[in-house]
């Protein structure tokens, strides 16, 4: 498997979770095998841009065979680094940081909630499922305690700078971003956005003909 | 400005949301003009870059004096299709649908939450934020009763495409998904996938060195 992953395109990059998605779906239907063509097929993309996908990591199929699903969906969580634990922070415990933390798929895959911070004294002492609300001044003492892998930013986003900023001075390595606005961040932070209204827009830019 | 959006690539497509967020913050902090150089540098992109995108819909700046910022937005306003009104509905009352609905950003952008669905009898005659959780049953009625152009999808992914299948038969046009699955829908319906899953792994994979 190529080690670099420098060399994966953003396309690519954004079809292997697709790919875990489609073949996880397989595997709990008990389908053992699956041709580039079927699962080309499924996923409305051609049989050719798959292999070549997966041949930016050294590919997997065999001539005639098609794929084993099982060991592609391995290999694939593996490229995507699911073979380990992310200990995440929720910073921001309004509306979309609490939804994040009710949230329970993403602790099957690694992805463990250690805590959510906010300003507001009344949510500051809740916790939600399980989970503690703790004081945004307590941020750095809890990441030196606590390592940290990945901070979530669901704050306003006039404050959302301020918040990377001061996780990214003590070590975090990656930004899963709902604030929106794009963070400012040093090359070997990882940045990842969902920008909903973005998104929204997108929707409502393919929807109108004027 | 071009009139079919057919010839419009999907990364221009993304980039215009963008550059709608950019001019929204530069018009409130009061500045007038913006050249496509400073643009560029603001938002991590070439100044030719942002020249051509431009020019899929007309090219709007002027030679030697830049942009307009309050005219450049209201072009791009206009082009994301914000000059109407689109009723939604939140098919799905959980979570996610919850910190949707509770999300008071859509509205000014003419994004009106009309109604939650849901199953769970004790979430049916609830309101979030005013807005009434109808029982699912009452779903093709309700739609016959209100224009409803978006339908957000936050149910399980189980349940995804017989709620979509549902809402396109009614005339629904524009389906904004939440569910960790890929909605089937015809040509004529507009499906934006909102995959936080997929964006978790995505960053996942761009932390992970194996």
């Amino acid at each position: 498997m190529a080690k670099d992953k420098s060399y994966v395109s953003e396309a690519v990059m954004r079809r292997m979770p697709k790919y875990y998605r489609y073949l996880t779906d397989l595997e709990k239907s008990g389908i053992e095998r699956v041709s580039s063509k079927e699962l080309s097929h499924r996923m409305g993309l051609t049989a050719s841009q798959i292999r070549q996908d997966f041949n930016c990591f050294g590919g997997f199929g065999q001539q005639g065979y098609g794929y084993n699903v099982s060991d592609l969906r391995h290999e694939i969580h593996k490229i995507l680094g699911l073979t380990r634990v992310y200990n995440m922070i929720i910073l921001g415990a309004g509306n979309v940081g609490q939804a994040l933390a009710n949230y329970t798929n993403f602790e099957k895959d690694g992805f463990i909630i250690k805590g959510l911070f906010d300003i507001n004294p009344r949510l500051i002492g809740m916790s939600i499922r399980g989970i503690p609300v703790y004081d945004i001044d307590e941020l750095e003492s809890f990441i030196s305690k606590n390592e940290i892998h990945i901070a979530v930013i669901c704050t306003p986003k006039e404050k959302a700078q301020e918040v990377a900023d001061r996780v990214i001075r003590c070590g975090v390595k990656g930004i899963w971003n709902f604030a929106a606005m794009d963070i400012n961040a040093p090359r070997d932070t990882i940045v990842e956005n969902v920008h909903l209204s973005d998104s929204l827009y997108t929707l409502s830019f393919r929807m109108s003909d004027d």
